[in-house]
């Protein structure tokens, strides 16, 4: 049994769709960031930069925070969604990392800024999305070539990204149709809208 | 044979230590970003995203682009600096993605604004970095328990971090005590001083 500590953000989703999809049994906690509920003490003992996701493997006694590291840890834990062969599993992990890295978290930086009170830092944010934008041009292209991300093969590539895609559906339709193409594709999966609904 | 396309920039860097530390054979092409070298016709088809570093495993007919997911994929082709139970490589990811997703993109993120013309950006800039700062509290009180990030063994987690940490000289040695020991306990080594000067 694996116990989850979540919220509804993309970091939060992805794992949730990765232990759906991995079909491992999980409890779901959640801890509630407009509440501040990061911030508890009990929570701060489990991650102390007060941070969600966070996953405790009861059978190993292991608590692991960072959602990519999480996505890398049950892909090998489950042998799932992960190439077996060096190469289709380094290129998996390349496009994984181009999206966990740069886009999401440039993403995310735009997001920090975009939300304070000042209205300098929202160029800011714009600056580092148009970048992020420039960046979902390798996406799309590449999945003009390929179903999923890598090899036609459905990857831990694909469930990292789908959170964030999802949550940018005014750009998407519009300059990237493959990757609305690759949404659709990956939304329809049973694993993921479970996974997208936990919270 | 491997070759690695890179400049002096932390994210060729950590390639070079990498590939030091392996002892791997491997030859250098410059790739000058000052020139524009990225941009050209021959470099974009071995990385049509336009950034190095890129290395090509002439052994396996590969081109791999992205440092963390190079390093992650000659961790896993020598066996090297990463662990091999379980538990302590989960850890291993937890704290080589921390740094690589939050604490470089985020730095990352603040040199691209501060570079801008805008001294609207520079404000936005500064409030990115201090979040990197904050972040590297986590660092430095893992580093007053452990020799190394994880289990007092030198793995990736180090590798990618050290160009970041010695490219913020200025405020290391105040702020983060076991940061700045840490540093000159992984600078001491020769692979690492043979890696950061490659070019």
């Amino acid at each position: 049994m694996i116990d989850l500590y979540t919220y509804a953000t993309s970091n939060g989703k992805r794992v949730a769709i990765m232990l759906e999809e991995c079909d491992l049994d999980y409890q779901v906690h959640k801890v509630d960031l407009r509440r501040g509920e990061q911030k508890t003490t009990e929570f701060l003992q489990l991650n102390p930069s007060g941070r969600i996701p966070v996953i405790v493997d009861n059978e190993k006694s292991l608590v692991l925070t960072q959602s990519s590291a999480i996505l890398l840890y049950l892909a090998e834990k489950t042998g799932r969604f992960i190439a077996n062969d060096s190469i289709s599993k380094a290129k998996v992990l390349e496009w994984f990392l181009f999206h966990a890295t740069d886009v999401a978290i440039t993403s995310g930086n735009a997001f920090y800024l975009i939300n304070s009170e000042w209205l300098e830092y929202r160029e800011s944010a714009q600056r580092l999305k148009d970048r992020v934008y420039d960046w979902y041009q390798y996406f799309n292209q590449q999945l003009s070539e390929n179903k999923f991300l890598v090899d036609n093969q459905y990857s831990i590539a694909d469930i990292a990204m789908l959170p964030s895609v999802v949550g940018n559906d005014d750009v998407f339709f519009d300059k990237y149709a493959h990757i609305a193409r690759w949404k659709d594709e990956v939304l329809s999966r049973p694993a993921v809208q479970r996974g997208l609904n936990i919270i």
